[in-house]
């Protein structure tokens, strides 16, 4: 089967220039936090006394489903220990939502720029993706119902979402969620939304989740993992959550075939679960500070624009460049300021339509803030010496 | 996508129901091991400090890779560290075997009867199984060649087995397996190979390994996982590994999709290498004994047959029964000897064929020896009395 490279990936070997260089590389590239994990859940795991590392139950185990039921709880969002299927990380829901929902051929509909590895968990299920596109101009806001509407055809089974979104970091409104509810509703549609930056939400912003919109319960999959929750990318631990039975019942028959999800990970994030809410405040002042920390620096270089993401930890910046894939090449190959570059990752490989996101980059602001600081000075000098620039 | 249920689960609700009735259920029916995980290796993980519990590489750690190495070249098998990834329990290597090499529509062959889940995986990839008939009477050997040239066609791209097998317990030789090679050969198809019960072979039998079929080292995919190794289902931490760097290349990407395996499991993997060849010892011979036990308790019994199995710990045994479906059933829901009844697998469920596996049940002996002596009186007893006995 063809698979698409990871347009994130594709830049490995460039980066590995830039260390032969002997230069240092700045990763805004990648959504890997530096934040400890919690020394508590992980504490849990190390002190339980386990004889035979066996498998779970398919769904994971009860008590850690039943711990997920009160952590939804404190976010209000009411849903039983049966509604939620623990996945090999969030990316395993995405796949048991596409499997289940949808036959090949189907096509799902994903505001555009988005997560590029949808395309992959797509492509291996046989689903059309068909892409709408949001704009940099109004920080990626849910596009228009109309434009919705232009691309539904009777092959549309689902909507898919981010929320807060990677990588444009745009948090939906309540409002903008219920119109996409009206949608779903008239089309009689899927709606998948993947919540994983719940945690991350700045301003005092509220995070609406699809789990509340009353009046299409039935067609809700929410998507959710503890990877960027307690920076515990590596623990493989995901949710797939719905009230749907029908949903829910083949999404098990998939969850049994691949036996059960990882048991360490399980006790971890069912430990993981009483993180106090301390930990939550100091990461999201941290993350405030970092988000400052870029978008006022993107936003006082000449030609330069960058919307103020209320959510997750990335943003996409508009930059007075020729092609966004040669300048992140060019910063990793063959550009240096005081023997330090920053790798970022070309916005061309979050949309599908061609010839869209030349002119942007997402950053992601996962760097201690003195490291960003460094990295968008790099950035600055980067931009008046960088032989493609526009303007 | 229309998913089927698993053989094994659908009896769950009996198995339940047996409960109900305050009888004593003894679970042969599924491949849960009883022996103690290594103590050491949990221990490593519980002494390692983790501060970010990162994304690991998406092929696994590095470290974790060398050390499989290291694992292989104890049973003389060859690979480098960049011939292997590590994958979400063997289940998703197989995925990815199936993905990488395969285009939806294409056929793969397979000996029956076989792991359930393999046609979950096929029908995942839209990849079609092919099956051919393996026989109870010669302990389901190989089939002879002409079997497998009678369903190749121009769409046929993959022969798939499991050595030692599971559901049969039967141990490939090496001649057969070189028959296989020259197959494979002549027709330019991939040979995946699930030898996750390496360890468990039995009577001083050696297990051949598909990786040391040298005329054939571009096409043979090797699937393999620590579940039954160390009794560490729960780690899920599988291996997919080949020798044809354009497979490895297009595998990866589906691996860059999903991120990476589980960190926990890959520490408590690298760790568990170094288990003492006294704990497989001690494993070995207890299976013997509980082998032996089965078998020689059921070609006792009057119009029963067991062969003797070389390796895995399942054994296929054909009964004077109507119907293994319904005889699972009534074992659960209608019988009892002294308050005791045995859940086994219905061989239906291993077999695409219609009608195959009618008067056959899978046994897993991965219970202690008193209580499989239980089981098979149990067994013995239920046949006497069951209503659908047909001789």
């Amino acid at each position: 089967m063809a698979m698409p490279s990871s347009p994130i990936r594709k830049l490995v070997p460039f980066s590995d220039a830039a260390k032969q260089r002997g230069i240092k590389v700045y990763h805004l590239n990648i959504g890997q936090p530096d934040i400890e994990t919690p020394k508590g859940a992980i504490k849990t795991l190390q002190n339980t006394e386990i004889g035979v590392l066996a498998y779970s139950h398919s769904a994971g185990n009860l008590s850690c489903r039943k711990k997920l039921v009160e952590y939804y709880k404190r976010w209000n969002i009411e849903v039983g220990a049966d509604e939620i299927i623990i996945t090999n990380g969030g990316s395993e829901g995405i796949q048991f939502a596409f499997n289940a929902c949808m036959d090949p051929g189907d096509e799902v509909i994903i505001p555009e720029p988005f997560y590029a590895n949808y395309n992959g968990f797509a492509l291996t299920a046989g689903v059309v993706v068909k892409p709408i596109v949001s704009v940099i101009d109004n920080g990626f806001a849910l596009p228009p119902i109309e434009e919705f509407e232009k691309v539904i055809t009777p092959k549309t089974k689902a909507i898919m979402i981010c929320n807060p979104n990677n990588p444009t970091g745009y948090l939906y409104s309540q409002k903008e969620l219920q119109t996409l509810a009206q949608i779903v509703k008239k089309y009689d549609l899927f709606l998948f939304s993947d919540e994983v930056y719940r945690e991350f939400a700045y301003d005092g912003a509220d995070v609406f989740s699809v789990m509340n919109l009353k009046e299409i319960e039935q067609n809700v999959v929410m998507l959710d993992s503890v990877s960027k929750r307690y920076s515990a990318c590596g623990a493989r631990i995901g949710m797939f959550v719905t009230k749907n039975k029908e949903v829910y019942n083949t999404a098990m028959k998939f969850a049994q075939a691949r036996l059960s999800p990882p048991s360490f990970g399980q006790i971890f994030t069912e430990a993981a679960v009483d993180t106090p809410q301390s930990y939550f405040d100091a990461v999201l002042n941290e993350y405030i500070a970092r988000r400052n920390c870029i978008v006022e620096a993107i936003n006082k270089m000449p030609g330069c624009f960058c919307p103020t993401p209320k959510g997750a930890f990335y943003a996409v910046a508009r930059l007075p460049i020729d092609d966004s894939d040669n300048f992140c090449k060019w910063l990793l190959e063959e550009f240096s300021y005081e023997n330090q570059t920053v790798m970022l990752a070309p916005a061309t490989g979050f949309y599908s339509a061609k010839g869209k996101g030349k002119d942007e980059v997402r950053i992601s602001y996962c760097l201690k803030v003195s490291d960003l600081q460094a990295a968008m000075k790099c950035l600055e000098e980067a931009l008046k010496v960088y032989p493609g620039r526009t303007k």
